[in-house]
């Protein structure tokens, strides 16, 4: 079994911190550490839902995703700047929306709208399973905060989500990839899972060569293990 | 067990139809259907590659996606006439190039680009397997041709990529969902294949409820049969 | 007199097919072909007219245009990739739009839009004159479907509409020009009239060499010959 | 027969100024006046042509089109801030730059560029016609002063070309139509023709009703007359 | 003390043109010219208010710039046809904006919005100042519009606004810089007064080397003196 | 005399943090922190020139500037999102550029770019003066390394530029304004300097009523007092 550049082991995952309030203007904010990785995650609450949604008695929760420009290795263009997001941004922000609906009962929200922003301050891989894990106790505080002030009675969170990207590399699957093993790996897997080690979003993805159904059942073991670790961190955190 | 509104087995796809040459101009043209979902995709051969890839040697295959206006149950504001193109079909597009250059050895391509068009003309659920299945018959043909004019020397596909969507219905799982299945999903997973049976993406969405590791098991075992089928498909239409 | 490339004679238009009913949405949806090239148009009801319009009791035909990046010899970017629609397109769905208003009574549509999508599947010259006489008769077939659905009492289909394109070729006025034609003529003049023969749009552009009046009379000569045929193949698909 | 609002005989056009040599900066630079219609044409010479000529050994001749927001009855969103140029805008422009260089041999031209920029300061009806007629002008006066610069050797200009537009206005022929004219015109026809008499471009639209044979003579009748009067005005700005 | 180019001493400005009613739709237009800086600056009238102030019972004046393509030695690329307004056009048409607002009493406006459009028609240094200066009188003249109309009954114009530039040029403190002194001063400052000789904006930039607060004081010193020429100028137009 | 809402004296700042190396990818990158206002600045290095300055011999500073969605108070839209950069956005980011580019001999650099990326993550007042401030240590930092790398010979910083807020408020001048002061400023001035006093940038407005000489004497008295204390931050931080 090849070692790992990082060290670490196969199953092992990168070092992860949760900081709570970590801006002052958001109803919840954390900052979320995945190892370098590092993201930023407010949930800002808002009256009303969008036009699909009105008169229907739900609320709705939404994110959006975005990098610094020199949060990478080198200098990325700014995507205000060029005038659009990009297909791997509206990707992502798509993913996360749905990984954050998929904890939620949106009947007990009422008509208000929760987006969540996530936006990397440093990337090192796993940014968008860093800001799924992130955002979730973002978007808990959020919901606290609306209890609090008696905007909603019941707490609309079902469940707690957590991602984590598992991969095949060298050969061997992998949890939480950093950048030197994502930029090499044969396959990378990104994997919401609820607290309950249900699969809320699977993604998996052949970069070099196909995987086989062992390999695939290999990194789903894996992933399991991680968001079990990471949910821990998340209840900590939100149990204050 | 519950039965399928279209009275089709668990297992069982929709009558597939894959009409060779069905433009004049592309180097490669196909019209792909699943049932009543009907996608245009062709393949087009330029000189030259990306930026990105200059003086390395080798090409690139990518694709672009779109549904005519009306391809839907209901109008759909047309993508250019609103300026830019939406998540849904940078995510499709971008899923599509990507499942063609695991079928490639792109060194044996040269410095050719190799753009493959999915146009939807009608939909009715499955719009991006039956495009991925399609584009890879349709570049097949841009290969031959490529080879007829001596482009190239050794043909660079080095299997068939085929796609399938799978899903948990009403608690079954469910092989090639049309869109009235579709929109009351619990899961909704996209998988693509080789001819060989391994995998190149795994797209699995909790639409309505997480899924276990069971249901993705079931549901993995479909697409392999479906995979089967359509990649028997592909072979005769590319065999002329 | 030059013998035209194609064998045609000088007021000799393509052959011409129309297929209705060719998608499965649409309120009205026709295959329009002229040789080689077919557009599929495809004509959408909906509720409410634009916001110029309100309150006035008046109903709105509008059109979009639109080519398939293949449907050309060498491949077009896909306008909603560039992010705009050209000059061109722009040019051609005004066109469409005002020729299909002409032949309607805005008020006895009542506070419905219509909207009729001309693609281009395959392009060999032409394609905004067979788009002209196609969207006719998927307008048609739309005003029929109101009829039985009760939302219109009486068809404001006031007379067809159909169009021609017609030119100075080698010298020569010839009718319905392919690309080859259309490519080099001196002129080129789109004529859109009437079931009666009256003039609805006249656009003729000097491409290599001003044209002279008697130019301009041999011209719309054939083109009156020309919307003559194409009304008798709307009418026999009109009446079904 | 009935009189014009503005008491102006049939085929009488509006006073007529052109005023060269208004801006200082541009080669060429005329302020057209067609009664209370005003457009500022500047003509910009640049070394070098569009990519789709390079290396061809000829030159260039566009023109671009825009309205000060308030040079209409009512203010009208500027283009420039809305983020894109509407369809009429891109219209026109297209109509003068096909109109200026049919009057040109862009081989003598050599690899240089004309942008010819309209810009209309109020608006009467008719801004594309005066556009045209004091385009030409301000090409002249560019060419003149490349010839003196000693850039090119002989006068890629060929004739001169100026426009009008021609309409039936309740039942009957008119020429040079004002705004309110404009507004209620059965027909529209704006005709472009060379000093010679004979025809570039003749784009005829039916607002209200289609037009007859004889009334589309009747026009073409009023068109060549003011176009020979035009000419008249532009020789004797051209001459100095 | 170094002579300038233009043979004007340092504190003497350009001679100062205002025409008044230059075009004839708006509620107010003048042509402003700053020696060879030529401005159209049009206000016209609507009945409403942006989003953000609805209900509130006030006014809104905003203003937009722009400069024709060739108004400039070598033409620019036309804002529209770019799909956007770059940094310099939307710092100048705030600071426009802000300056008249500055001027008024919004409540008394009542709920109208003026926009005031400044349309250079020649630059030569100074198009901001003369905007400035020339949209005051514009918007003075589209008030007593207003209330010739009875729209409103006070006027809410409080005084009248005027703006220069001035600058460090070879060291030496001047006013009003015509292009070539602008590209080659050390500093270049816009300061906008009103009529009693407060300061609205006063934006100083250091483009060569730094500027000391001594050099501040002469550039203000000089800048009184020419707002209050300004302010003569408008008065007598606005006088009528 | 007032005291200000912050207990702090007319001429006091808030508490300055920059904290260095804040990131790990960039060539220099702090945090500063003017109280709440926290701004992250990166300076990132490139190879080449924008074309305007290419074969001259020289390098180049340029600014980006953004804020998080929910650095503010209420979230505001991304920009990325909206496809454009707002006018306050492009203002401020030309400022920085602007600012630093001052403070430069670009010609020492050679044929380097260094964007410096301001990102606003939390937003209390002061947030251009606190980008200013970290972005002139976060370039300085890059060309120490760039030194270091052997890339230049002489470092081209030529001093240190830093810059404040001041205004009137409540008829007092004031030094560093934080949101709430911000928010009810009579008039609000941006000042920046050189460590040496002398100003590269002064950018007073009249927000609620205009300002006399004596006040801008008043405020400018603060900003230079204000500017040294924060170069002396600064120059410890520099030193490392």
């Amino acid at each position: 079994m090849t070692e790992r550049a990082s060290g670490r082991a196969a199953d092992e995952i990168r070092p992860v911190t949760i900081t709570p309030n970590y801006t002052r203007h958001a109803e919840g904010s954390v900052l979320v550490e995945f190892g370098h990785t590092k993201v930023l995650c407010t949930a800002s609450v808002e009256k009303g839902v969008p036009r699909f949604l009105r008169g229907q008695g739900q609320g709705w929760v939404t994110a959006e995703y975005g990098m610094l420009p020199r949060s990478t290795h080198s200098r990325m263009a700014r995507e205000a700047a060029r005038g659009k997001q990009g297909g791997r941004t509206m990707e992502i922000q798509r993913l996360i929306g749905r990984s954050l609906r998929a904890a939620m009962d949106l009947e007990k929200l009422g008509e208000y709208t929760i987006t969540v922003d996530c936006d990397v301050i440093q990337a090192d891989g796993g940014t968008r399973t860093a800001a799924i894990t992130g955002a979730c106790v973002a978007l808990a505080h959020a919901l606290n905060w609306m209890q609090a002030e008696g905007m909603i009675v019941h707490n609309p969170l079902k469940t707690l989500v957590a991602a984590i990207s598992v991969g095949m590399v060298d050969g061997q699957a992998v949890a939480d990839l950093e950048y030197t093993e994502d930029s090499k790996a044969e396959t990378d897997m990104n994997v919401v899972m609820t607290a309950e080690g249900n699969m809320i979003e699977v993604q998996g993805t052949a970069e070099a060569a196909p995987f086989s159904h062992d390999e695939l059942l290999a990194m789903l073991a894996l992933a399991r293990k991680a968001v079990n670790e990471l949910v821990e961190h998340q209840r900590r955190v939100i149990a204050g």
